[in-house]
């Protein structure tokens, strides 16, 4: 991987900084953040501004050029990536480590006096906006919104904004109506006593109308905003897939209907007007209820004291709590997967020692077993193929000038999933061809104990997400190992891999508690810089539990493992294991035999059954 | 206990609440924190208006008083005693359960239309002030400063202020002289780029100058602010105190100094004036370094635009992490600490049987038992002695209408601590003089796992002690069982026995990373209401650990517990232990045996050590 040359792109967003076309006053530095108007994490082509300034590509990052600096603050899991795909005017700015500034320490230490620094209101989040700004304010600088995006004027050949056709999810599949669900929603705005909720979170939208979309790619989502009355339904979004007749019937546009239920349908771009207009129209008392994390222009469109701010969202919490079509759906797609992966693993054992598995035709060969499942529509991220040194790059993604070809000698690292029309995955198995080493098969072992610590926790009603994650590390602290990223994120029911308002992270406090019928990722890891990378990661479903005493009648909770793919025992340590924790693989691959296996069996895909069953073998644990 | 009958203070608050005597308007609701102006947890007498309003003592709790309600929010520690102490004027509140409303969901639920809410603003933090303040204004209320404070109105036999003696502690005691602490504060303002620093908190005051006082009870602390310069120093400090040769001497006041050492003295009311004046004077950029929980009415004294506020303040982060000298002192006190307790336990093992030792007396036997240790100044809280159900109020004091007779049918709960010159103690044994049942021992030994998990820990340098919390929960979620009260707080060093900025809960999320040389607290729980409280409390010192690949060269850090008192192993279920949590135990019994039982032996107290040595007998696990 050739990191971009910036030079030139550098050059010309400088000047576009002080040419007055374009910005009232010069602004001594520009923000350019990850995300779209909606706050995705995936975004669209034309929404690649921070990629198209640096080169970086990776899932999250905030650019900030000044007239002397170019910095990216990125996480963990791109420190590696970020390092390769950027030019020398490019300072890596690590986050989560000890001595890396916050944004606006660094634009204090390097702006001159009295600075502005500008930014896509649009772009920005509300939440956001406000704590730069006051830190930029206090330090005598001023965070300024530039209506023009800047990256805009400079990128010449920017692709268009996506419009592709919808698919309308049925009952069957969604459990719960659009209607039932604009009924639960207002009932939530009348015991907040707000009168209006705007939507502009993409998969928000999508989940309320039981609609789905491919604008974005991974994520089956379609651009839109939604403003919700107690008495109106407004729905902004472009293009002629309005004109479908199966959405239109499924959206139940040409039908009489009590006028509650009619959806207005109006352009993408006209929410900021027609924002404005209920913002001006407001009564006394009148609120507005908007993510705390809406765009800063949209937030604006509402008179301050009349916005209604959280941090989630009423549907963001209720699209967690999956109901059980939904639950089923996701059980259904996750057999499906492990059918694939039970190919994929089986024909990677006869092809590697031959010398001809490249990444890329792993990842290949993985979408290829998946594409053959019932109800696929496309992959739920890009797969991350990696062996060896690329294994450490936690969201490596190969391309061809880093392909490597998988050996018996390297561990390989499969990080994917894919979004089947009744349900969403992501799985991560990290597998030995030949013979792994002593120390390669310790560090999998820690991480191993830290996923079953996790996976058959126990805990009571009401316990937030967070509280979990030191379980994952506790084996691997023993022995002076960490891993740099969260432990879990939530995922969505044919919705985006990643989504709140649960996860189980220590960099998350201000995550909603776990309860029945959320599901999370349980995926830590080990990364060793240059040799190798580990993680083993199941989708988990949040259950009651049984305990003994069942926390006074609060209720207890665990997880059950959707995931149903083998771990490779091959890599495991057993002398490491408990005689509790080689119980559990036992019992995980007793499952994995059992569900996958009659699904294999009734596929007729006989050689990966016998490959399933072979892999599934019980550990034996030597006293 | 009774509750105290709180009708007529009512009525009379109720009365002043719209007397323009006291308030310019009417107000509809008046808040009562627990805190002193100086944000104490434990208060002086004259202080204690929470308590004279409703009779609520608990160290933690907010009153407010409407027209029509009086409210009292506690967490699980103080649930039965704060029902106990209450009469039926009284809804409590109770903090941490679900369906608790916050301070201002409710207010926002009773008051009518357009209400002020009154607070005095010099015991509220602002922090609290703001955010109380914008969740009422967003609602339609006010939170408005009520300078006379309401409850002193009508409390016609409030005590005087406390102004005791002071005394100094020389380099044997501090390590570092106070003059080398401004010298280190100052590099600190410096490095932030201010000009001025305040400090509100008691204890800072105490630790900064190498003085120590009574004012409090069991705080060693005296009634003062300071304002520190970058070439001045002002201590605001009331009666004739600061005439004692040997605090002038200690603070040099009579010698010639370097100016910017000079201690200028100050009267105590005059901090109010003086900041004002600092304010007013300050050129632009001239900031001023106040702990976001100093009082809204100090805070205020600066003008926005100059404050810079932090969670933590330099001095509480310092004070933290404790030097060779503190270390040693701490690890003195408790192995006096535990020769008192020694003494106890094995007089209540005689006495116990023959029925006549109440909680009170048990009490007043381990205050004599610490008494007769060399520097012992005073005790650092009230004695929690408790036997039985009493045992379930977590932070239940005996008192003569609640005191009940020790007995070998119930298990008894002893949490105490003493201030000795050299350092603080607060220790934690739960003891069964007769034979525990099954259940009881069951329980016992899932807290102590939970002990072990915390104290054995390891971890990377820079983790929050937040993440530690869940460790001392897991054995028992795992059976249903779980405690409403974090796991450790920081301890102080001749000081306060709770202090910031670390500690271990799952409350916490602002707390500093640990790093090694901070003290805290490991103390997990199980109580039965109504019926047992078992709790075992040590105070570990956060040090390197040595782990097989140190984290990287991160560095790794665990727990060496400073208190060394046998955890009563009648109680515990070894079948229960793993291998390594018996080991642990016994190690910690060895060591115990070796450091005491020398002691025990120096100080001639033979009895105490045959006790010690019957005691700590290794524990055999049966496989």
């Amino acid at each position: 991987m050739s990191p971009k040359i910036t030079t030139e792109l550098l050059k010309q967003l400088r000047q576009v900084m002080k040419n007055p076309r374009y910005v009232q006053e010069p602004v001594q530095a520009y923000i350019v953040p990850s995300g779209d108007a909606h706050q995705s994490e995936y975004i669209a082509p034309c929404d690649c501004r921070r990629a198209f300034i640096s080169g970086f590509d990776g899932s999250a990052g905030t650019a900030i050029v000044t007239e002397q600096h170019a910095a990216m603050w990125t996480d963990g899991r791109y420190f590696l990536q970020a390092a390769h795909q950027m030019d020398s005017n490019w300072t890596l700015m690590k986050m989560g480590l000890k001595d890396t500034p916050t944004q606006e320490d660094w634009l204090v230490s390097v702006l001159p006096e009295g600075s502005k620094v500008g930014v896509d209101p649009f772009i920005i989040p509300a939440d956001q906006w406000k704590r730069m700004s006051k830190a930029l304010r206090s330090a005598g600088h001023d965070l300024v919104p530039v209506k023009e995006n800047l990256i805009n004027t400079i990128w010449t050949d920017c692709p268009q904004r996506p419009c592709k056709p919808l698919i309308t999810l049925d009952l069957s599949y969604t459990g719960v109506s659009w209607r039932d669900k604009i009924v639960a929603l207002r009932s939530k705005m009348a015991e907040r006593k707000v009168m209006w909720f705007v939507i502009t979170a993409l998969d928000e939208v999508a989940w309320l109308f039981n609609l789905r979309g491919s604008d974005v790619e991974y994520n089956p989502v379609f651009f839109a905003y939604a403003v919700i009355g107690m008495n109106t339904i407004r729905l902004f979004i472009d293009g002629d897939r309005m004109m479908d007749p199966a959405v239109r019937d499924h959206l139940q546009l040409d039908s009489t209907l009590e006028p509650e239920f009619k959806i207005q349908v109006m352009p993408y771009g006209s929410i900021l007007s027609e924002l404005q207009a209920v913002g001006a129209g407001l009564s006394p008392k009148e609120k507005v209820w908007l993510s705390d994390k809406a765009s800063y222009a949209l937030t604006e469109a509402i008179p301050k004291a009349y916005r209604y701010l959280t941090p989630y969202t009423p549907i963001c919490i209720a699209k967690a709590v999956k109901n059980a079509a939904e639950t089923e759906g996701m059980r259904r797609a996750h057999i499906k997967d492990a059918v694939a992966l039970c190919e994929l693993f089986n024909w990677l054992e006869k092809e590697v020692p031959k010398g001809t598995v490249t990444e890329i035709v792993a990842a290949d060969k993985a979408e290829e077993f998946r594409s053959q499942q019932k109800d696929f529509v496309e992959l739920s991220f890009a797969t991350i193929s990696s062996t060896g040194p690329n294994g450490a790059i936690i969201h490596y993604k190969p391309v061809p000038e880093t392909n490597r070809t998988l050996s018996v000698n390297e561990i390989y690292l499969l990080d994917s999933g894919a979004q089947y029309k009744d349900g969403t995955t992501d799985v991560t198995r990290t597998m030995h061809f030949g013979t792994p080493s002593a120390y390669e098969k310790e560090c999998f072992t820690y991480v191993l104990k830290g996923h079953i610590a996790v996976s058959a926790a126990i805990f009571p009603n009401g316990t937030k997400g967070h509280l979990l994650d030191s379980f994952a590390r506790s084996a691997l602290w023993d022995c002076g190992l960490d891993y740099l990223h969260g432990t879990g994120h939530g995922v969505g029911s044919f919705l985006n891999v990643h989504e709140g308002p649960c996860g189980i992270s220590y960099k998350t406090f201000a995550d909603e508690p776990l309860e029945a019928g959320m599901i999370v990722s349980d995926e830590p890891g080990y990364y060793e810089d240059g040799s190798f990378g580990i993680r083993i990661e199941n989708v988990v479903l949040v259950i009651p539990a049984e305990t003994k005493y069942n926390f006074k009648n609060r209720g207890s909770l665990t997880f059950e493992p959707l995931t149903l793919v083998p771990i490779q025992t091959k890599m495991i340590d057993v002398n490491l294991l408990t005689e509790k924790e080689c119980n559990w693989v036992n019992e995980y691959h007793q499952k994995c035999r059992e569900v996958v296996g009659a699904e294999l069996e009734r596929q007729g895909r006989h050689e990966a059954l016998r490959w399933l069953l072979r892999e599934t073998e019980p550990l034996a644990r030597v006293q």
